[in-house]
């Protein structure tokens, strides 16, 4: 195992200190933020830093970019107070990638990268007709990390749309099935194969493999 | 497609709700949470809630439980100041999961689970041996979100360690070579498969293939 310490990652060349910092928190989700400013420009940008907070009330998070550089969609969500979040899969990786490019505010993402913009009625902001697992969020708080510059987005669930083919009895969406990818760093894309579902651990026993999680796999047995 | 609204997620039973709000954030990492307490005890916890927050300073974030059950490790973080996260891989997943187990505050789960506690010179808080990639943090900010009672747990990386053969020339570690592991919802554990490394997208050009990643995929170009 090689060690690096502190001094050694503030010694490293700002890109390679990027490379090297974002291969460290493990696989990522891979969403796209679609978003509307106030005059109805989409814009539509790929992030690999959302994350669960809670289910009662259904809560979602995301980091945005420190506050010095330009985001849209940040800007977008503060002024209208509604998003999208729509999961990648294998068959829009480079189009979902193709969105971090930096275009002018006025460009619609949507229009230059392919991807088809999908509405809901009674809600602003975009949906990507290609994802197979979209979600409909109401902004309900920001928090800036003074430490960086970054923001904490905090969304409540207002809408959710998958394939009803993925959803489980037990409530679970069992995102493979949806050939939803994983990123890990800065730029690899992941396809994934389920090793295992595991019960709910207790003390003094060990778990046991969940087995009725996919119906060729119950078949198997 | 089929879509349920606010109004439906708040009429699911609680733990349908649970893990069907679970598996919509996408492929989340698996990290386990290595601290021990003001007297020496050690705590070993999986958590799938650690994200990037930063490359400079190095900062790690990471969503606890809410404050109204137990939390050991957010306890051992507080009073000690430092922790380690300890990406899980494949050979270790089941050890992993059983972490999650409710034991008693003054019970390793490192003896519990057979996981191999390691220290560091001059650091606190037991790294996992199993692991191919461990960090040492130190604590520099906890953010009470109130809208559940949850926190964000802020931690800036003090050490790495990593198996040497895994880091690629531009400072990216590639962590399927590590075969570090993926979580869904609340108990599905994947292994991966890259699809594809693709360069820093510009408008107007399309992204390419980066194939320098691996030396078996170099060898093959």
């Amino acid at each position: 195992m090689k060690s690096w310490t502190r001094a050694d990652i503030q010694a490293m060349q700002q890109r390679y200190r990027a490379m090297f910092i974002n291969s460290l928190s493990g696989f990522k989700s891979a969403n796209l933020v679609g978003t509307t400013d106030a005059n109805g420009n989409e814009n539509l940008c790929i992030v690999s830093s959302v994350f669960h907070i809670g289910a009662d009330p259904a809560l979602m998070g995301m980091i945005t970019r420190p506050q010095s550089v330009r985001r849209d969609s940040v800007a977008n969500i503060k002024a209208t107070g509604y998003y999208t979040l729509n999961q990648v899969n294998t068959d829009i990786v480079v189009a979902a990638h193709q969105t971090s490019a930096r275009y002018e505010a006025d460009i619609s993402e949507f229009t230059e990268t392919g991807l088809t913009a999908h509405y809901e009625p009674g809600f602003v902001a975009p949906f990507v007709a290609e994802s197979q697992l979209r979600i409909g969020l109401k902004l309900v708080e920001t928090k800036l990390l003074e430490i960086n510059q970054t923001e904490l987005i905090i969304g409540e669930i207002m809408l959710v749309q998958s394939k009803e083919s993925a959803l489980e009895p037990d409530g679970s969406i069992d995102i493979e099935q949806l050939n939803s990818v994983a990123i890990s760093g800065l730029d690899r894309y992941h396809s994934t194969q389920k090793i295992t579902r595991l019960s709910y651990a207790k003390p003094h026993s060990q778990p046991e493999e969940l087995l009725f999680d996919t119906p060729d796999q119950t078949s198997q047995e």
